[in-house]
């Protein structure tokens, strides 16, 4: 067992504290990562805090690691000593149903490993990235180009994929008018490379407060949806939305936005279903899509195409001791777009 | 103006009654058709009572409508006299529009004009099949294959096209596994066409009274959803799901049945919106959507289709006199499973 510093919650009503936990001994197939970076995740408060299902304490979250690669395993080989890498959500599969052998190993039909609070392969809780080492299964490590730095790059692992995915999935692109609704830290990621997949890009935030930011990042329209009249100018409009907010929004009042055949795929889930006026579905043959992050293949596409359009997230980095006030500002969505925390401050 | 017989709903409270009224002169693109059948749809229920908004009354519903061409206008170059021809859903559209131009005048952006209770070009109230005669543009009227005898193929001209346009759609075939939810005007046409597809079919419908009829026409599954168990048994198991339902039903359970990337389609709309839990489409990229009817050149397809595969209604015609004794009998679903009328009985 190796002990690594980390910070955990110690229960689902206490602040995160400085701790020390145990990782595995590095197994044949696995790489040590020394972390660099951890982004802060809207989904790690909803965990911690026990609202999306009771935890097992302490629980360490974080599952948007960049890091170097510090040791291997006797077996590996896709990845070496010294290399930038990345994990995200997942850190193992089935790896033998028919989602994991296609790479959609998210999609596991026994359900994936996550990064932090899932039950591993040994029995043991896993413990998420706001450490200085986690030891990963080769296979759920990504590499990190060149290009992009490892504190911008960390978010990617989650808040990048889980909006390439779809985007890719439903077909943006040039002569596609795709709509963001709300300008977080999904939301500024679907920005950005929905823009760089050659799409019209629309934002649709509640109010006008953060427009500048939204046309700097690659968007061409900015609408406020607090304003009713949105709804009408914008109605039959686009061809996909994808919608970052968690928090239950009049979603049949989203879907009258899209062109026929148009596609609304949500990545957050609220935790109380959304009525949906079926009528808006049949009137334009529209879709309510989910979509929940992408295959390692597909993080390790979504990375090497960020690098090439030189996009990444926009962060705030942080020390750990700010991890609590962080979690505040992140529910007041008072980010700008991603806090990181960097974690030389955890040593 | 030509005077017709008819039956008409004098308001939305009271039953339909025998009555005469005007049809337009054939005009230079019209056919006069000669109505020989004419099927009840829920939907002309639905809006002779005012359930779906507002109605002028007299109305005189229909849109599943089959008869035989008895005079046309100057310029008619697609019917001619003697021909077996169906008239659904639209009578017109604006033609100009981009999905009408692509052949989906269903989703006409100015609104297609309804076969009746809709405002035609002319300003009149569209009046609909239950008649011996209707004066409809021949762009919107459809050619009835010989293999195809009126009374049966009727009801294809509405309950047909709404359940093959989504099975086209979202690609029922070979290897695709399909479920149909209710087993009534449309659900039956669903599993038939589905069927002749090629697609693996499974009925869902709450009981199991109707098991062995929907395995005659086509079905090789037959679950009851009144039992939970029916949940568990096939989940993640259909690439595609149409629910022909138009009550609430418990959408995020039927969801929880789809594979990875499957769709659930609504073909019917319930008054009420459906409350989704978002999970159960993030959770396998699933999508939930809507599709209503069909073109005018894909209902000819259809036409064309049930004919190659000698595929159409099961009905029980009925004499214009029982259509209110009919309607009783639509809304306790007790039909097998479409009720015509035999215009002959309204002369």
């Amino acid at each position: 067992m190796l002990q690594v510093n980390a910070y955990a919650a110690p229960s689902a009503t206490e602040d995160l504290v400085p701790t020390r936990i145990d990782r595995r001994e590095v197994g044949e197939h696995d790489v040590l990562i020394s972390i660099k970076f951890s982004g802060i995740c809207h989904s790690d408060i909803h965990t911690v805090r026990g609202e999306w299902g009771p935890q097992q304490y302490p629980l360490v979250p974080g599952h948007e690691i960049a890091g170097i690669v510090t040791e291997v395993g006797s077996s590996v080989t896709r990845h070496a000593v010294g290399d930038r890498v990345g994990v995200g959500c997942m850190v193992n599969s089935c790896r033998e149903c028919v989602h994991c052998m296609a790479g959609e190993e998210q999609y596991c039909l026994r359900g994936n490993i996550g990064t932090y609070g899932a039950t591993d392969v040994d029995g043991t809780i896993t413990q998420g990235g706001y450490a200085t080492t986690v030891v990963v299964n080769e296979d759920f490590v990504v590499n990190i180009p060149a290009a992009l730095d490892l504190d911008v790059a960390a978010p990617l692992l989650c808040a990048g994929i889980t909006t390439y995915s779809p985007l890719r999935h439903w077909g943006a692109g040039p002569g596609k008018k795709v709509a963001v609704v709300g300008l977080g830290g999904l939301g500024h990621m679907a920005v950005k490379i929905a823009h760089a997949m050659g799409a019209e890009v629309t934002v649709l935030s509640r109010t006008l407060k953060k427009q500048e930011d939204g046309l700097k990042l690659g968007a061409v329209n900015y609408f406020a949806t607090e304003n009713p009249e949105t709804f009408e100018v914008l109605a039959g409009s686009f061809d996909l939305i994808v919608n970052t907010v968690s928090a239950g929004i009049d979603i049949s009042a989203f879907l009258q936005l899209l062109t026929l055949d148009g596609t609304l795929v949500n990545v957050g889930a609220p935790a109380e279903p959304l009525p949906v006026n079926v009528f808006s579905l049949i009137m334009g043959r529209r879709s309510f899509a989910g979509s929940m992050i992408g295959g390692i293949r597909e993080t390790q596409e979504m990375l090497d195409f960020c690098a090439e359009h030189r996009i990444a997230a926009e962060v705030e980095v942080i020390a750990a001791e700010d991890i609590n006030k962080a979690y505040e500002r992140v529910l007041a969505s008072d980010v700008h777009y991603r806090f990181v925390i960097d974690a030389a401050t955890l040593a």
